[in-house]
């Protein structure tokens, strides 16, 4: 039988929330399998554009990242994952499990530059990993628990690109998935998909989904969210789940 | 015999100014043999600060570097190196050379955290390195010229620190000069050493630099720059010049 594994990806939102995130790390550190947490962006990213007059540009809701803005990208990273790291360790004084923000070749890391669209629209600094694209062959839990930023790095130009979180935790998902039986969560501030009488909805198929997106019920930053989500249920990984927290159900992705 | 290698730092005053910067990359990139630039942190630090509303700690010159700061100067190092890297390439049309910035294992990378001294002072995220901790098993210049960042990587606590480029220098200049003939040039807005009456010393033993520095003639940021400069002409590089441009000299160190 395989191992079981936690691919957990937190949003930027509940990161913000200092409450909010130290029960959700507490939780995680309690969890009682192999795990990885791969976090957002913070929300702290466009106050610190503001603050050093750089202009925020976005497309479709997208951040266009040139190098200014990857410079304040890559800062905030750097500070939510050590800060991550030191609330984890702060819960394991006998550094067991240890928890390493990664920051090197074991890594994800590979990814390539996103490529200017038929809309015209150059994203900047901004790479796409697939399961495919992703260094694991020293992949492995001997050094401590992995917490991924959204920071991939392109061998091909050496240079760090600002990557989609919830897009590097289904890679990891999916590129896991032949040796562990893999569940992926997505959490974030809402308690899962909701319907038109914003109930939750406890099980949805693609079925469903197609139904929810046409209607409209469905749309924002929940629709990339859900195409990963079946994505990754479709190719292998054993449970997925949207939610709010990881003691509470939220929305079970099903094929 | 021995193939030539040429390790170069610029500091930050050289690289703040855009023509001053433009004019010594065309000549580095003229220099015809194996090559490695490092280049300290930017002057834009200390503004980035500013406006993000952090305050600026130093103890004796030195930047005491809590993770704001920290973040800021990786911030600051990451869109420098990418300048750099991208003003260098432009030089070489076809590719070859070609440079690449070093964010990744295949670098100088390792350092330790500065201990906390008999003064009580943290200096925080400030790595030291030696020519023992550099990580270069695998350096080769198949890849292309290397463009060193001022910051390396703790692998005992996977964080980055910030480094003093000199250091760096050195340290890269000494671990490698057992394979190659190695000159190393700290480049800086002066045009080497200065005598009381404001002349360039041309050449300086360790003599002299005791006199001088006695005699408070030499001071300053110059005082870290002559023990580095000493240290590596001592320890086997071949050559160590302080001086402000690849084609003028400077002051040489003798032994």
């Amino acid at each position: 039988m395989k191992k079981s594994l936690s691919v957990i990806k937190i949003s930027g939102k509940i990161i913000d929330n200092e409450s909010q995130l130290e029960n959700f790390l507490y939780d995680f550190h309690n969890l009682n399998s192999y795990k990885i947490l791969v976090h957002g962006g913070g929300v702290q990213i466009d106050n610190d554009m503001e603050k050093l007059g750089l202009p925020i540009k976005k497309f479709e809701g997208k951040r266009i990242t040139d190098l200014d803005t990857m410079g304040v990208v890559l800062m905030n990273a750097f500070k939510l994952n050590y800060r991550i790291v030191q609330k984890l360790s702060s819960f394991s004084p006998n550094n067991w499990p240890s928890y390493i923000g990664l920051w090197d070749d074991r890594a994800v890391w590979r990814s390539t530059k996103r490529p200017v669209g038929d809309n015209g629209i150059d994203y900047g600094f901004v790479g796409d990993v697939s399961e495919k694209s992703l260094n694991l062959k020293d992949m492995s839990f001997n050094y401590g628990v992995p917490v991924f930023p959204p920071i991939t790095l392109c061998h091909y130009n050496n240079t760090y690109y600002n990557s989609n979180a919830d897009n590097v935790a289904t890679a990891i998902a999916l590129a896991l998935s032949p040796q562990y039986s893999v569940s992926l969560s997505f959490i974030s501030d809402v308690p899962g998909v909701l319907d038109a009488d914003k109930n939750l909805i406890e099980r949805i198929t693609e079925a469903d989904y197609a139904e929810l997106k046409q209607s409209g019920v469905v749309s924002g930053g929940m629709i990339p969210k859900l195409d990963s989500a079946f994505k990754a249920i479709t190719k292998g990984v054993s449970a997925v789940e949207i939610r709010n927290s990881l003691v509470r159900a939220g929305t079970t992705i099903t094929r």
